[in-house]
């Protein structure tokens, strides 16, 4: 007797809707219902994703309600701005876990300036880690899945926030991604002959829509009015992101042992958040594929700051292994069901 | 009847060695004379350095004293500790062109707390881009080629600092690199299959020897007491160097415009660095091969903090391009003599 | 109540023992032993393989047979030349499974031309999609993990030998290659600045150690006397083996359509080989961490010529992946207990 | 007084025109004068190509007759199709260099066969190492630049098959190539998380449209019915070409150190072929930038196969280097003026 929840997966074909496909093909709740695309419909799932074996010959649908219907969960793995709409016509009792923008801020107005248009509303934010809210995701039928820059840099800032080891109005965020974040966007700067060789940085100097969306999550963890200034730059690789993050000690005296301490503590019992030992420092090969962030932190005394290091893959624990996560909680299930902290390294 | 320099290159067949050897070959006033190694004494060019075809049959001799005397001019491209006892014996009248550390620094206290060994002394500083430095470097017989890091973040923020843009007292450098500023060295660390793929931080939290060279460079600038928070992450790239570099506003009302405007004015008649036309961002690879530094500087309004961007070839203008253009200016020759701002991509 | 067989992994720091570490974390029949190596013996895994986050605090035992004792299964994962006397010491009613070259060959004189050693005798092969292979590595006590290369060269001409559609006498095998195959070695081949950015063949001309093992599987597929020009190509990534397998047609007039239902045919019921839809070509990224060989074959009609390409895993499907699948049979598991075929893209 | 000859450069967003732009910037005879795109008219080229500093300001413009005309070089870098009316428009007198393929082969039924349209007529072919060829291009005013894949695989196999030592029906090529061939193809292909970490071959089984070019140029170096099963691969690197060729030995007898004395005797004055010293391998990393193809060839002794191998940069030997090699030629420059044997690495 099989009493899986059916899920089913729109916007199927791109890199985050990949990412979702291989992880429930592991998960033993959770059976693949309906794979969704828009141009693509009609396909097959093995043109796409070669990758995915078991799912090689299964026909990619189009996205719209009819075929998003009918299932206990549905994965959107859209661009920001479509989600809304599908959510109110799929009824409020299926589980809609939305991997896009939508519905992660809270503040209208911070939406409509980083985003230049009307928000959609605020659905339970899909960050475990964060400070009471699990309690929010646990039976929730609508889950904003976090930005994977957010997550890097929320998970590696988190405990010095909410020991109240550093000062929140003056956070720098630097950040080497892939270019998988960009999903199969067709555009010059994509081309492997770009990527390839080349450092480079992009929406530069505050202008990134993650931006208040980290402000957001600081908050959540304790600090009141942060201020980031975020650079992601991207890096020849295909999936992860290395979150390099500095902050003012709120009290120059701070050790690194005490720091190292409060992240210890922080993180105990985290199941997707390893922090390493003291003086080892992250590296984005080791997360590959799997739902975990590795972390360090020190002092740098010279200047007073807080130096915290967050490593995970940008579409597993950055994009549709949180999903997974949350869905997990969403549904009562035990929280790693499915997921691995295991990457595929070298 | 040639004129030309004689110029002797030590430790040739590692990377900097190489890329020394590159340049000197367009080079119209220098003829290559001796090329020594330590282990590879014996072998041929052609067995380290397969791209210099024209050199494929030159025999590496030992790096002595004896095999670098006679020469108009001596590059250094040793591990550090090496070059004062050689630079002894070749006597006052050679040009000696360090690459490595040994030299750089003023301040012997800091030499012994980076390098835990006794400081031998301090050359002219290989960075013409300094204010007063070209005139120090006029028909000197002594130069300490800049590290490739400090180049990379001096360049991004002397206009900002020079024009007081900025506080100088809370700087952070976060900056990606790539594998070949290690040399050949033989670690884990290294290997192709731990590189590809990754990004990885290394000496995190103030202890990278770079940073007093960075501060030291600022007070060149015009800094008063100086900190720079600096972590270089490592990314898959052969060449490259990417430095954001972010710092506290003067003032907050300073403009993006003004910004702008004091790093045109700053770099209007630098041959070797190039200011991108505002609102575009360098990349690593439009610098590969060329002794070029890319820029580009805006603030952060969120933040009130400049950001500032600099892209370059870490073995070129990094290293052995600043090299032959202090070498220029050391014997009087036009400082773009041999170098060219013209990158190889994609 | 647990009756999971307890392995032992010796080499287990290096790229195959990790892959091997990696997939028995998963496995459900078998838990993990000592953990064993040479110069690394009192480090933890940690410190070699941060992406097996389980394993972190794993102290590496030294390899030897006090260590290695009171294990259900051995896992060798050394250089060749150690498990002969390693097995011998562990006795008969353990199950050796060498990942090196040791027991591969037949034919001692083979070995001796080859390997410039004295063989020390022949283990069952394990490449269960052989003809008649699964029977011989039933219950067996000792297995012989084929060679990466071996393995994708082998089941991407299996059918077409086995079917008689190609004459075996003039095989040419070029075949693209992830540096993991040459493990954590120090060499400067193996630096990454040498590896991006370059293709680079080595041991060409027909004396790569893998050859006559490609040619002793020929037989075992029906052929006679068969011959194979092979030459590899290292190129930049981490995994992978994309072999391109030509041959001339036993009579010019067999069709693309017919070699494809031979495929088809010959792998109808394989669990780890994945034959592509008709027209589309394996890449190796598909096979990232899994245990599968993707494949596909046409017919050149300018040439008379068959072409074979597979693409595989060399530490997965090529060595620690193709480990467990004998270690399965061997035991009386299912064969593909604890393996994947999913992988892991992009 | 300036002699220089002006060019003028169609296509000169796209790879090969930036390659071009490159290598002409450095040529003392020729000055850069109209650069000309389709939809890119109106930007400049610093947007797409911010490595060319020198250019950073110049103004794209329309690519048509009105802006083409008036130069006393046009080169082509637009998609095959276009050159021929271009031409006829410009003039007899212009010199017009087309580095694609409309004008490369003699038979029009090959044209029609792989490229499915009329066949515009043949143009001198713009290999220089072909016997004979020099003359032909000595003062021609009409250049079809060849492809890079058979530039490669000719310069491997031509002292092979003009000594006699190959017999040329059955040549096998199977080559790794760089996507920058592709030019900015805007394909998921093409994109870099496609890219990274995989090798996929494409255009497999005889269909690739070089195939007949390769086999027209051994009949020009004296094949008789020359047939070549050639498969590409692209393998993650922004340039380079290896190209693995292998061919029954007409005699087996033949040694590998009358192959190398061939080849030695074949290119000793060839100024842009490099045979590496016996037993060493090219790599592609090693000519990249530079217009010089490395080379080596042995014997496979056990299937009675020569084994050739070169390297080259797709971009310079391989479409922009040749086109100005040729049009030094053409002009009665020496043939090398402007071009570099020396490649940037690592």
């Amino acid at each position: 007797m099989t009493s899986k929840y059916r899920a089913a997966v729109a916007g199927a074909t791109g890199y985050a809707g990949g990412e979702l496909l291989r992880l429930l093909l592991s998960h033993p709740n959770i059976e693949i219902g309906a794979v969704t695309a828009a141009k693509s419909a009609g396909t097959l799932i093995g043109e796409h994703h070669p990758h995915l074996v078991p799912l090689a010959d299964r026909l990619v649908e189009p996205t719209d309600v009819e075929h998003l219907a009918g299932h206990d969960i549905v994965f959107l793995a859209l661009p920001h701005g479509a989600s809304a709409e599908i959510a109110a016509q799929l009824g409020p009792d299926v589980l809609v876990v939305d991997c896009a923008a939508d519905h992660r801020l809270v503040d209208p107005a911070q939406w409509r300036q980083y985003y230049h248009s009307e928000h959609a509303g605020t659905w339970p934010y899909g960050l475990p880690e964060l400070p009471g809210q699990r309690e929010i995701l646990a039976g929730t039928k609508r889950v904003a899945v976090p930005g994977c820059n957010p997550t890097a840099s929320t998970l590696a800032l988190l405990p010095a926030v909410a020991a109240g080891l550093i000062s929140a109005d003056d956070i720098v965020v630097v950040l080497a991604t892939a270019p998988s974040g960009a999903g199969k966007k067709l555009a010059v700067t994509y081309l492997a002959s770009e990527i390839m060789g080349s450092a480079s940085p992009y929406q530069v100097g505050g202008i990134h829509r993650h931006t208040p969306e980290m402000e957001q999550n600081l908050v959540a963890c304790g600090a009141t009015d942060p201020h980031v200034s975020f650079t992601p730059v991207l890096v020849p690789m295909t999936r992860g992101i290395l979150a390099t993050c500095t902050a003012k000690l709120s009290d120059p005296s701070i050790t690194a042992d005490e720091v190292y301490a409060a992240y210890q503590k922080a993180y105990a019992s985290e199941p997707f958040v390893h922090l390493l030992p003291q003086g080892v420092w992250p590296q984005t090969q080791a997360t590959l594929g799997a739902n975990t962030c590795h972390l360090q932190a020190t002092v740098d005394p010279n200047t007073g700051r807080l130096v915290a290091i967050s490593a995970l893959d940008n579409l597993a624990k950055g994009t549709a292994g949180a999903a997974i996560q949350c869905t997990n909680l969403a549904l009562g299930l035990d929280e790693t069901t499915g997921l691995s902290t295991i990457g595929v390294a070298p």
